[in-house]
């Protein structure tokens, strides 16, 4: 029998929520090991009356009340001052406490990513703790870091990313010796900005399998596992990537429509067509982690599906069993490349 | 009858140069006027082969002979220096003499950009020429600038980019009162890094039709009709752009050949699967203008068609017609708000 694990999850966070996170946490429940437990935090009334609707009763889930919720739309900082029982800050502090090993939430990005560097502080040795993201791609998904927690950076918090995104990358994902490459504009160590030029040299000089520099033209191919690049480019990105289900859709719709023939097709070719839009759906995929905070912290796309909360608890508790922190912290000890040439 | 007006056009740029390059030539040399005339700048020899099979005798077409090429693959610095009479030095020197009006090239994008600014030097008023690069979107093409001639920027230079392409925005493209957005990672005016709050504030205070941030996934909405960013984040959103049309098209062959139906459906729906592919097509687009410069100078992408060629030299024409850089360094002089402000 696997050791006590218990993950918190934000119940108020989210488009729909409650409803799509009950239903996740429902379904991910009858898969749990035996002393593994997941505690709904948010507004008791509005989550028992969610868990009424599913057969619930013998699953190991709890309830903790949380008074208050921050909106999706709410200032993040602003929102955490005022509402100091949102369900966020409450299961943010049940982590702290040391009553839970980790926290989904589906709710408001910012506040979710401010609320866990105040309350969880940054792991020893990790100066600016970033948002992995999964990337679809034509092969397997690769994670990109940062993609906004730190919109100004330092070639050392950019190697910092690389060191924690390839313990993820092995960690999480299973790829042997992950490929990293450094997000620029042209492949030649002598192409970049001054962020880029100096994290070039960071990385050759790590322990890491650093690949190089990579082009925009080179994340969605999938032959690297982790992309590294500053909070505001890898934002930038990961908001780009996101429309391109929304102009593909746009476009097909506009000349789908104009005969016989094409509207036949469109008709033969809905299946792939959902496909195409399932690998472009960030709701899809299982939310993004908090890397290099003292805990786990798991922040979801506010469009999670049921199968999205599912998944992002399965990373939580991967994240938790694997003790990826324990690693970020050794490796980050044993490279001392930042210390060594920028501290 | 219009003033006269000469281009040069780099007739070894560009992967299949210099054929590609002459046809498009021979094609938009029939819509000049009186009074106009296209010099095809390269090897001699290499051209009148590609001459000789078009019937192009009676067209306003010159040529002059440059005896060594910069190839695709080539240093750009490197190459200008070893190569004083590459076909992209001798057009450009035309225009330094005052024997041409503008310069056209598919050749190597960092050699065209590096020589443009050495030789034609900066417009008065513009502390850094830009790339300005057209984008496909739901509805009329943006203009994205900078793409990739500046890796570091400071506000002042975005503000000039962001004068730069609304003047382009209008006069070539017919935009009245041209909308202007501010690439960053949040609408409000509060998010984004140290470059892009600062900017904010310039461009508040502009005479421009300043419409504020846009996030990554507002930029193929076509809501705006100028895009400024600083030409690192432009270089990798402009190659990832570039990427979609292959990532679309190895995903739908993956699955349409997977059975009768999807492969009747891919039949069915090949016009529009076309139509697309064009869009997202970069060789297909009128090259991109470095602005900026006291001249006029057009890149075109390596793998231009023809078509593209024909549209690069129809925007010099009306990058010279229109005399856009009287008008932006008018505007820069009006506004004085960078250095009010920074300098």
């Amino acid at each position: 029998m696997s050791s006590p694990l218990r993950i918190a999850v934000d119940a108020m966070g989210g488009d729909q929520a409650p409803r799509v996170v009950v239903e996740g946490v429902v379904e991910v429940a009858s898969f749990l090991n035996r002393g593994e437990e997941l505690i709904l935090v948010g507004d008791e009334e509005a989550i028992k009356k969610e868990m009424k609707t599913l057969s619930a009763d013998s699953l190991p889930i709890s309830l903790i009340h949380a008074s208050e919720t921050i909106h999706m739309n709410e200032s993040p900082i602003l929102a955490l001052r005022k509402k100091r029982n949102s369900s966020i800050a409450v299961a943010l502090a049940l982590q702290r406490k040391g009553e839970v090993e980790a926290v989904v939430s589906a709710g408001n990005t910012g506040a979710v990513m401010a609320s866990s560097v105040w309350t969880l502080k940054r792991l020893e040795g990790v100066d600016r703790p970033a948002i992995a993201s999964f990337f679809p791609t034509e092969k397997e998904p690769t994670i990109v870091l940062d993609v906004g927690a730190n919109a100004d950076c330092k070639p050392l918090n950019l190697y910092q990313f690389a060191v924690m995104g390839s313990i993820y990358a092995r960690s999480i994902l299973g790829r042997g010796d992950p490929r990293v490459g450094l997000l620029s504009i042209g492949e030649e160590s002598s192409k970049g900005n001054e962020l880029t030029l100096e994290t070039y040299r960071l990385l050759e000089r790590s322990s890491l399998n650093f690949v190089g520099n990579l082009e925009g033209k080179d994340v969605l191919t999938g032959d690297v596992d982790v992309v590294v690049c500053d909070g505001f480019v890898g934002n930038v990105i990961l908001k780009f990537t996101e429309s391109i289900e929304r102009i593909l859709t746009t476009h097909f719709n506009k000349h789908l429509r104009s005969n016989l023939r094409t509207k036949l097709g469109a008709l033969l070719l809905k299946p792939v067509f959902e496909n195409f839009r399932k690998d472009f759906d960030y709701a899809e995929y299982g939310g993004a982690p908090l890397l290099g905070v003292d805990g786990v912290s798991i922040v979801c796309h506010g469009k999670s599906s049921p199968k999205a909360i599912c998944n992002a608890i399965l990373v939580a508790r991967r994240m938790v069993r694997e003790e990826i922190n324990e690693m970020i912290k050794e490796k980050l000890k044993e490279n001392n490349i930042g210390k060594r040439n920028n501290g």
